[in-house]
């Protein structure tokens, strides 16, 4: 079976409102090209603020379920589309995550992820605003499969796209905001794009299934003007030995990909590494370091 | 401290001696230009004998230590090279193994690695020959650095590059012999050339450390004529960030390149995985599948 995916790229400004409706337009427009499912990036309602460390950002958070998981269930159902969104949750106050959320195509909440690696660098001080996912790697089922939805930072980890892989995931998705400091050389700019395609691919080929990444695009500076982010954007899906099946540059843009969930049966039974695992062997792997 | 380190990529005949004898030179040669580190392909003494289950192939089988780690002892301590060896180890009657030893710059024996992931697949009969590994994934101090020797089929494994990684290895090092089924499309043999080599640079980005692959090249068919394996080469080494050192074709090639240890340590501040393992979330991994 192919899913007919969108993976939606987006700027983003201060006007939130702005924002929603320009993702709400697109969601409609990419369900009309046939969109089945619908992924967006990563904090899509927003500007990045984890740029600075703000108590005043805390505002941007929300409960789940609440107003966008209202907004964009009733979207969902009305255009029949599975849909992930990446919200700042609110859970109570001095509690928050970096949450995905999928809704089916009924309008239904499915399940959430609540990201489990939080970053924590200049101009990404997500430490601060967001604790660590308590949920675990659980992938969520939705009509069109089984979805191992996992949130940026988490994409350097080959543990959490396994995690994913082993409990039945049967593709991988990156909702994500990263890009560049534009004081790094192109070389550097270069080797860091590379690298955070490449490390994915790894999942897939590692896991036999496929992956799709959906990043931010646009140059976002800090409200202390102290930092800019230019987000790169080259969101990309990859098939199960880590083939590119689609993938756009660093300008906003909506790209609609198939994604066929049945070829990857047919990768892991010439490349079974399922099999083969050491499981025995692992258990060091639950160290913070083997010293 | 820069390496200056050889990747030695290989065709084999059924002539064992002057397999050995080409390697010998070949090694002589590189020592010659400044390699300080000396690497070659799995199994590089013999044909790759896998092709075909046949107990007369058990033969090629030698202890450790025994005729080929004396051979190459005495040569590492001639030419004061570090010396990564891939034999088929006879441990006992009936108990073999795909064995790799590092051998120092004196001669000395530091350690061996016996292969803990085995393939199986038409072609590749593997689990017929060699038990897996019993040592687990440990690397092997030498005067260059701390080594992480894994084997072939390891490099499609996450879990091996981690644990050898966790457990301070400063670069990943995989001897190997893989190549393409002439009976596959173009396109299938790209995928998969592509795929080997873009799961191990995820390997080097994941943990922060530069890697080296050494294969085989030149076409082997079976002694039975059933089956034909066009080993693909492309030996190659990446950087911490995955990024391209030097990469061969798939003809035979001895390469340098200079490996440099201290820069993993940069690139580890400003990509902290290790420091944002959610390792109380990753007991699972020890699991074959999570249902």
């Amino acid at each position: 079976m192919n899913i007919k995916t969108a993976l939606i790229q987006q700027k983003r400004s201060a006007n939130l409102q702005a924002n929603i409706d320009q993702t709400c337009a697109e969601i409609r427009e990419a369900a009309a090209e046939g969109a089945q499912l619908i992924l967006l990036q990563e904090l899509h309602n927003s500007l990045y603020f984890c740029q600075i460390e703000a108590t005043d950002c805390f505002d941007l958070a929300e409960t789940i379920p609440g107003p966008s998981t209202e907004l964009f269930s009733a979207l969902a159902s009305e255009l029949g589309i599975v849909l992930v969104l990446s919200l700042f949750e609110k859970r109570s106050a001095g509690l928050y995550h970096n949450t995905a959320v999928v809704i089916e195509n009924d309008g239904q909440i499915l399940g959430r992820y609540r990201k489990m690696h939080i970053p924590d660098d200049p101009g990404f001080y997500e430490k601060f605003y967001f604790t660590e996912g308590d949920l675990g790697f659980e992938p969520i089922q939705t009509s069109l499969g089984k979805l191992g939805v996992l949130v940026c930072w988490d994409q350097w980890f080959p543990e959490a796209a396994r995690l994913m892989a082993l409990a039945g995931a049967e593709i991988l998705i990156y909702p994500t905001a990263i890009g560049w400091d534009p004081a790094d050389s192109e070389a550097e700019k270069k080797r860091q794009l590379e690298a955070w395609i490449t490390v994915q691919r790894g999942h897939a080929i590692a896991n036999g299934i496929p992956l799709i990444a959906v990043n931010r695009s646009g140059s976002e500076t800090s409200s202390d003007k102290r930092n800019q982010i230019d987000f790169w954007g080259n969101s990309f899906a990859c098939g199960p030995q880590g083939e590119f099946l689609v993938q756009t540059d660093e300008e906003e843009a909506t790209v609609l990909v198939d994604i066929d969930l049945e070829r990857s049966e047919q990768i892991r039974r010439i490349w079974p590494f399922l099999r083969d695992r050491r499981i025995g062997a692992y258990a060091d792997l639950c160290k913070r370091f083997r010293d």
